[in-house]
């Protein structure tokens, strides 16, 4: 395979690591594969006096879950996008479809604390690549926070996405957080079908749907 | 196949227009195999005093191609809306990638054609299916306008469709179109890898990314 990408090198992680290796301090480790690790969340958190916790519980509705809306409001009080634009309807729309396992379009407090690493890991990466910290980034710029994460792509594959997530040229925080969760939520999909982690996967049209129509 | 989709029913067409018969005007062709058929823009189309050329060649660039902005001006102003709100940004930046074969963000008169044609078919199924003209449909007529248009999809797959799509239970027309951008765009792509029309595609990883990120 001409781009080991995340099934070629499945496995050899030695290999993974000349690859891939993600510039330290930039993103997520990268696992065996080339997937980026999200950090995860420690086990002995408690939500007790958590601005985190308040945020979340304050647009939360009775089921202790957020939709897209909702998440909208609670990822803005909460301040994560810093000087940066708010997030987008359609970017929070996407987050959730990332987490959502179940379909059922809401996410919940879990749910919530795995993103917010997630978010808090692409943003210390787009500040680190966003060299002249003029808010945006260009397209070689999200080629190698792309590379940072720890996925490895073909050249027309990055070119495409870059071309996709600009605006006259640049990349802004907000589409570079859609960009990241995509490729992530994409990765996901695909890498759970991938049964035998050889970086091909047979779909059927119904199931392809399912995967990609959401996110 | 348990749900025979794009794939079981191919070349059976007397089978699929059992399965899959659109509702009379309210939307494009069913081609075997379920598809939806775009109506073709005839080939003895003239330019000259079409206002459609006059709007698309006032925001061109100079290779007389525009981008997503570009677009969402030229929908706006062309009035395809109607009495809808304009299109989103994002969703002129999935129209611009369901046509853009050869990955270069942008979008020739030809194309826009052709999406017009798609457009004003969307609109009319959508006209039909919001029975009381509220501006949005509800979950159950989104199912139907998806029936309509000729896919066959699982209850589990529509229901997550609908629910992405939908703002406090109700979807608007924006929301309705970018969802029929991405069916027909995804199934389009996968249209394209299955060679032998079987509704069963292997994908790389690399080539699953490059045709499901942009859209």
């Amino acid at each position: 395979m001409a781009y080991p990408g995340y099934g070629g090198g499945f496995g050899n992680f030695s290999n993974q690591m000349q690859m891939g290796q993600p510039v330290p301090g930039t993103g997520p480790a990268v696992l065996p594969g080339g997937y980026p690790a999200c950090p995860a969340y420690p086990d002995s958190y408690s939500s007790a006096g958590d601005p985190m916790w308040t945020y979340f519980t304050a647009v939360a509705d009775q089921d202790g879950e957020v939709d897209a809306e909702e998440l909208q409001k609670c990822l803005t009080q909460s301040g994560i996008s810093g000087t940066f634009s708010p997030f987008s309807l359609e970017t929070c729309r996407i987050m959730i479809a990332m987490l959502d396992r179940d379909y059922t379009g809401k996410m919940g407090f879990n749910e919530y604390k795995e993103l917010w690493a997630a978010l808090n890991a692409w943003k210390q990466n787009f500040i680190t690549v966003d060299k002249d910290g003029s808010g945006t980034v260009e397209h070689h710029e999200l080629k190698q926070a792309i590379a940072a994460m720890g996925y490895r792509l073909s050249p027309q594959t990055l070119t495409a996405i870059v071309k996709r997530y600009s605006k006259n040229g640049r990349i802004f925080f907000d589409d570079y957080v859609a960009c990241c969760v995509k490729l992530r939520a994409l990765t996901d999909f695909f890498r759970r079908r991938d049964h035998l982690q050889q970086g091909v996967v047979s779909f059927i049209y119904d199931d392809f749907l399912q995967g990609t129509m959401a996110i």
